[in-house]
């Protein structure tokens, strides 16, 4: 798991990637998630990063200062490579929902 | 894990929840949560929902035609009570983002 992130007031974006494992996606799938969180911390626009998993059941959102950045990121050459050994090997099947945050609100226990 | 969800063409509105659990959040947990499953995927407006726990925290993401039907569904009375619970036992923080769906693709193994 990787979150809960820290963003600025609304307007921002969101990228929802949801995402069904194969059963045996082999080899480099963890190191890979991992190398690609590393990778889009150093993007411009990055704001933050979420993931959790369950049972072949993936969602990640990813948060961006604007679309542009969005465009930015998903033609990082490294991050193109991953999207085709997860179309080859990982996935059975994925939804990218990229969406603009109209407004936000929190808990956080403790606060007044 | 629930999902994932089938969504129409964009644009429609998805509602991001992010939780982070209390350590011991007590009985009621699990069925209230499936039970607020049941009971969005009766609302009007409703159009899909994922979720997908772990370590703690939790990702869930509802989909839903309009912002009325979002504000619709946060006003039932049972899922109210839920929020209730959600703050005093259930979470040490969350949370919830209001966002606009503009473009959206997928992929399914096999498909052509």
């Amino acid at each position: 798991m990787i979150g809960p992130a820290r963003t600025p007031p609304p307007p921002y974006f969101a990228v929802i990637f949801t995402s069904m494992r194969t059963e045996q996606p082999g080899d480099g799938f963890a190191e890979t998630d991992a190398r690609l969180f590393e990778l889009a911390q150093q993007q411009p626009g990055y704001l933050g990063y979420e993931s959790a998993g369950e049972d072949g059941l993936g969602i990640t959102v990813s948060y961006w200062e604007s679309e542009a950045a969005i465009a930015a990121w998903k033609a990082v050459a490294d991050h193109r490579a991953a999207q085709e050994q997860g179309r080859a090997r990982w996935f059975d099947a994925y939804d990218v929902r990229v969406t603009r945050v109209e407004r936000a609100y929190s808990f956080t226990r403790g606060d007044t």
